[in-house]
């Protein structure tokens, strides 16, 4: 088994499997990725909010590869053992116009720099209301080359993965994706220090030097979409929680968001602003209902823990 | 501050203002009900699944009430403290045709008894191939009175409550409910003595004695749908998680549960059937991502701990 290295530099716009290969693995083999954040290095610690202004849309959510592995036919499964994270002592949350489930309540642009203290593992959201954030880094994007010709881009998720932002993919977590190219052409980046469930507007973005092993698995055929396998090892936890309810599901999860923006500001003083963006960091859209038609029941839930004056 | 009770007789099919009070109770009185499961009686210990071809769909979903409360007047919020919850001693998980995400799937009707060992806080699934599911009991329907005039079916969860089939609201959780009609007027009923997130088809349906704490606030004015606080206690749990992509929500859902049924028919030699019936009582549906359009990503996460046999 051997370790190969991905240089930040080594990493690409699109899902494609004419993209040429970086590094040339075996099954089984461990690869290190030094990783950009995800606005491809525009943003950096001096940024104002008139960076996002300038912002390169194009060049957002690049991935970090991709790696070819020897004996990787379409309609094999790849399991990714994600070994370890490590973020950069800083990262960004913004609220870029045309992204987010509240895009258009949103629409000025912001920018909030953090200064992440990896020895205690947690950010200050807002040092004077107390609030500080646990750091549990994953890298918001992993996925394989699609099967069909074409650069597809690496904003939406796929069947293959790709924009997966699910925080259940940190570090001791397995997924495994449907292989559809030859070699499977395997790429990562987008890393988050935190996010809640859901991806409502914009994680804790973040530099990352991430490690995975990568083996071909022949016996996982039902594997179609991204699967995983991930431990929570909450102690005990306490929610604020809010619901939207209808029957358009979009319009529920966006009530959801709104009514804990709502509570957020009669409740801890925050600006509406500043509580979307403690919204994406640290609340979990919950899917409670979706049987009872016509309506569905969406939760937002925030932990208390979060909150260290109350 | 009172207790009052609420017999199982007592109860009504649809959510109206118009409904005669079966108990007239003080901001700060505790109620304690005593509900039929949400077949209204229909389904017994000694059903079968034909039992499910003969039910009577108007008279499924019940709620046990309404209880007037004095001084509660349309823009306040009523604050529901569950303070005790006890099932019966058995179950019921039924595939009612016309219910549930997977529905044109499952046409055939199929309805699994189950014994639930209270002492030891949790029931066999199938003691053969090892799966048993912890008990963690809430009520499905907690609700009051819309303010407009009428009757609307207890079937589909409002903002005003209901159906709200949400797993967080156990023993020790407050729910918060914006008021619209004098008096509140609030019933509560659909017993489960455990479901996962997203009621994907149908819980474990018990009969329940149920007691909470009501309390009028004139606080909390930013309460348009229902609010809670909850309690998560899980020490450390691991789970295999399937997942859907599409730029339909609906789609991404149905995908997450048709795969998570494929991984336990082919992983855990169970039935599509059975499968199904245990994505709703243990699996958790999550929103992982809804953000990076076109496509919404989906999460069907089983907690790997009710496999005792692995």
């Amino acid at each position: 088994m051997s370790i190969h290295s991905v240089r930040r530099s080594q990493n690409h716009l699109a899902w494609d499997k004419s993209i040429r290969p970086v590094v040339y693995a075996q099954s089984g083999d461990t690869i290190a990725f030094d990783c950009l954040d995800s606005s491809n290095g525009q943003i950096t610690p001096a940024s104002t909010a008139s960076t996002l202004s300038s912002l390169v849309v194009a060049e957002l959510d690049q991935v970090s590869g991709p790696v070819h592995i020897e004996g990787a036919l379409p309609g094999d499964t790849l399991q990714v053992d994600v070994l370890e994270i490590e973020t950069a002592d800083w990262g960004w949350t913004g609220l870029i116009p045309g992204f987010g489930v509240l895009l258009d309540e949103f629409p000025t642009p912001a920018l909030k720099i953090w200064e992440l203290d990896k020895e205690n593992g947690f950010a200050w959201f807002d040092r004077e209301k107390g609030i500080k954030i646990p750091l549990r880094p994953f890298p918001g994007e992993m996925g394989v080359a699609p099967g069909k010709e074409g650069a597809f881009s690496t904003i939406p998720p796929y069947n293959t993965g790709g924009n997966l932002d699910t925080k259940y993919l940190h570090a001791g977590s397995t997924l495994y994706l449907p292989i559809e190219a030859e070699g499977a052409l395997f790429s990562i980046g987008d890393g988050h220090a935190a996010q809640g469930d859901g991806g409502k507007c914009c994680a804790l973005e973040t530099p990352i030097h991430v490690k995975v092993r990568l083996t071909i698995r022949k016996d996982k055929a039902y594997t179609k979409t991204p699967h995983y396998t991930t431990t929570e090892a909450v102690s005990r936890e306490d929610y604020y929680c809010t619901t939207g309810i209808d029957s358009d599901i979009k319009t529920a999860i966006r009530a959801a968001v709104r009514y804990m923006i709502d509570y957020l500001v009669a409740e801890h003083q925050l600006g509406r602003t500043e509580a979307y963006m403690l919204c994406g960091v640290a609340g979990d859209l919950k899917l409670h209902e979706v049987v009872d038609m016509p309506n569905y029941v969406v939760g937002m839930m925030i932990p208390k823990s979060i909150f260290t004056l109350a």
